[in-house]
């Protein structure tokens, strides 16, 4: 794709020759030439100098840029989004061809939608339906009467249970498991556990994204939720009867236990673990590995176990490798008091007594 | 069914009206005409009043309820188990159809029993043994030589490894994985990793649950045993040679370990760690996040990383984040005591010296 | 096998009668008649007075051992590494028959090697490369131009995507994902999440051997790569373009943030995790469940959250749970210095001012 063409389509003010060829995007670093890259981040400009790319994706407003000579810019308001565009244009799919494939087993009263692509081996159940314009990738399997939106991307070694809910455009990574059962146990008497069965909704909006080998768990009653906009990352489990609101962010192995709600906009790092029905407020940003222990009103940013305000935790975590040396302060000071007070006994009492 | 019939098979006393329809269970503060509902916590009785539920099941002992008119109540000396029960009346199957589909691929020589449901790409290995009443979702495999009891549940994608024996009534959530490599290498002196191949046993007894994604290795010689009803939740690791007792309850993203020995009705909330080779004793309580990292007596509530007594965790945890403030202190009296120090200097000793 | 031979393949020296049968490998404390088995670590060296074992493998300096009348002693200058190698001898291989199942979907443009093994509804896309001797088991899906090397051993429901490259002898364990995105996005204005599309390259090197459920992320631009030799554990997740180095060993659990790096040697426990855009240098060590927020020099042995020096950390935490007792004492020491300074101020000062 011509330079020129790349600059219409990502709506960057071309600063450059437009007439040459873009073959790839690449890193600032790896790039050389027919390669384009970007500059999102002031504190990478150094390495413009070095870039051996055709040309560079910089911010608007950039000044003072040391490009080497011939490396165009491509200039944009926001040159992190239009890298992400550019990566769009140069995409190869490895989706299933267009259509059904033979070796798959779909339930002949399931609705398939037209423009679907389902690879080998995939199931789809009774009653199931499949939007307009989806792709399965092989091996994956759609339950009984699970509805699928239109233009999912369900990749291999999925598991969508039955009765299981996908809006429109959401994207399954390998191996999730959407709607297994919720770890639920009735304790009797004698010590044994009955199970209590998980048979209620599981809801997943649009644009969501879900991560590979993820797991969201089915309530007994009630619903699991995630809403729209939401992205969640691989190895993360979401407990039965959880909602998670928009256009939130769950890092890797993160944990979310049973009814508790993650209100809208909520940002947590890798491994970060939340108890059961908790309330975590619109906008909280947990540090990686943070045990929430309790629920958190909107705006907090926690870290630590359990979770405290990061100013906080950060001022006392620091702190807690002189404890050895601040319990020594204290033996000293009690050594010196009790010398103190020896000592003092042995004053004379002012005379005015 | 009839409230009437519900009634009668959950053992409970009716005190309404027999004859209305129930069509499904719900959570109280969700449900409308036609369902049933459950109060098992005191704490949530103020929800009776506004319910729209057709009938509740309350305990036997409950008094001064305040449930709407025309509610009926069921009265049960365990209302949690009698919810559950009321749960499973009303279960409809995703199981795959009576029989052996004939998109699977089944040696010829594996025993399948009478009654199985066998989804479309399962595989089941020479050799193996499939209980009665089994049920296998599609796309799971079954190891040659494997042992599967009867009536046992195995969804999508499971991994029933090569002579993994599970018992019978055996739970297994989709892409589990049963008798994968445990984690154990000879280092050589060039610094290179000798695999131990590790090709012993690992036996789940009868009403065992596994969660999704959960992973349970196999040990070099000896066996990794899960004892009769313990329950695992999702992307639960059970590293090699571990012996998981009897009623034992694991929540999701917990990780034992190799070698270690958990007794007994131990209870481990999310993402607790156990090292290896360790013992914890029967009745063990470990909340979310506990790092275990040497033997624990029975019945012990542990909490933290290392894991020490709840009590004594949640005292000092309270006091962590107050350490600059200590310090602070320590500091002021580091200070007070010099100037102390130096103004009994100046006193005048009592004159019986 | 007879015990002779055994002892020649091993390159130990037998101390013993050659010729009796060995037909299991076992722990010592579980071995009986026809077995062999071995004593690595002097620590359990008492347990060999009571084996029934007919042969254990011991250091070629071990002294003064107390092995029962006819139980013969294979001397080793590495008693552990032997072992290994003799549970080699008696591996009773659970692989799918040579050759491609009929069962399977087999892009008519791969280039599948001689001597492979390739079962049921497995999936190889096009112009993907299988070498030769490689086995991949049932249900597993290589995706298009993906290319695995030689002798590798590719177990059920793996997903390796579309053009990740494994070296020659990688071992991928069940469920494991290789390539998928990377999780990485771009704020936009409105507050929604722009997903960056992850098309680069996802390299494993020879030697690697990948948990059951491990995923391995793919980057936006550059790559992700685990370089030869390195072993990881299951449920272990590595972040779009991390680099591993040699000979890593990477416990179950761990999670490594986005272009994050990892030298050589590096040795993590369960559940740690490591933030992204660090450098966790050579030789690192890291306990259990530690959090390492900065990059590592070579070398250090970190533990805690965040992970700091070991010995620090052990010293510190030591004191933690003493954190209630500490305070108090500095509570007493305010009063006693508040006492003192009350009394000091009834004292004489001394008369030589």
């Amino acid at each position: 794709m011509k330079l020129q063409e790349v600059a219409e389509r990502l709506h960057c003010r071309l600063d450059g020759d437009g007439a040459r060829e873009i073959l790839r995007i690449s890193g600032i670093e790896q790039a050389g030439p027919g390669d384009l890259t970007f500059l999102a981040n002031a504190k990478y400009a150094g390495l413009l100098a070095t870039t051996r790319a055709s040309a560079v994706i910089v911010a608007e407003s950039a000044r003072d840029l040391d490009a080497p000579d011939g490396c165009a810019l491509l200039r944009s308001p926001d040159p992190y989004s239009a890298f992400a565009h550019a990566l769009g244009l140069f995409i190869q799919t490895s989706a299933p061809a267009k259509g059904i494939d033979r070796f798959s087993a779909i339930a002949p009263d399931a609705a398939i939608g037209p423009d679907v692509s389902i690879g080998p081996f995939v199931v789809v159940g009774t009653k199931a339906t499949v939007g307009a314009g989806t792709v399965i990738y092989p091996n994956t399997v759609i339950g009984p009467h699970a509805t699928i939106g239109e233009r999912c991307t369900i990749y291999s070694h999925v598991s969508v249970r039955e009765r299981v809910v996908l809006g429109h455009r959401v994207i399954v990574h390998d191996g999730a498991v959407i709607g297994g059962d919720g770890f639920g146990f009735a304790k009797q008497a004698d010590g044994t556990h009955l199970k209590i069965p998980q048979h209620a909704d599981v809801i997943v909006e649009d644009d969501v994204e879900i991560g590979a080998n993820t797991t969201i768990d089915r309530p007994a009653v009630g619903e699991t939720r995630i809403a729209a906009g939401t992205k969640i990352d691989n190895l993360v489990q979401i407990g039965h009867g959880v909602s998670i609101g928009r256009r939130v962010l769950l890092a890797s192995q993160v944990g979310i236990s049973g009814s508790t709600v993650v209100e809208d906009d909520v940002v947590m790092a890798g491994q970060v673990g939340v108890g059961g029905h908790l309330r975590v407020g619109k906008g909280v940003v947990a540090a990686g590995k943070t045990g929430i222990t309790k629920s958190v009103e909107p705006g907090e940013f926690l870290t630590g176990y359990p979770g405290i305000p990061n100013r906080e935790w950060r001022k006392a975590s620091v702190i807690f490798k002189h404890l050895p040396e601040l319990k020594k302060r204290i033996e000293e000071l009690e050594q010196r008091v009790a010398e103190l007070t020896e000592k003092l006994a042995e004053c004379q009492p002012s005379t005015d007594r």
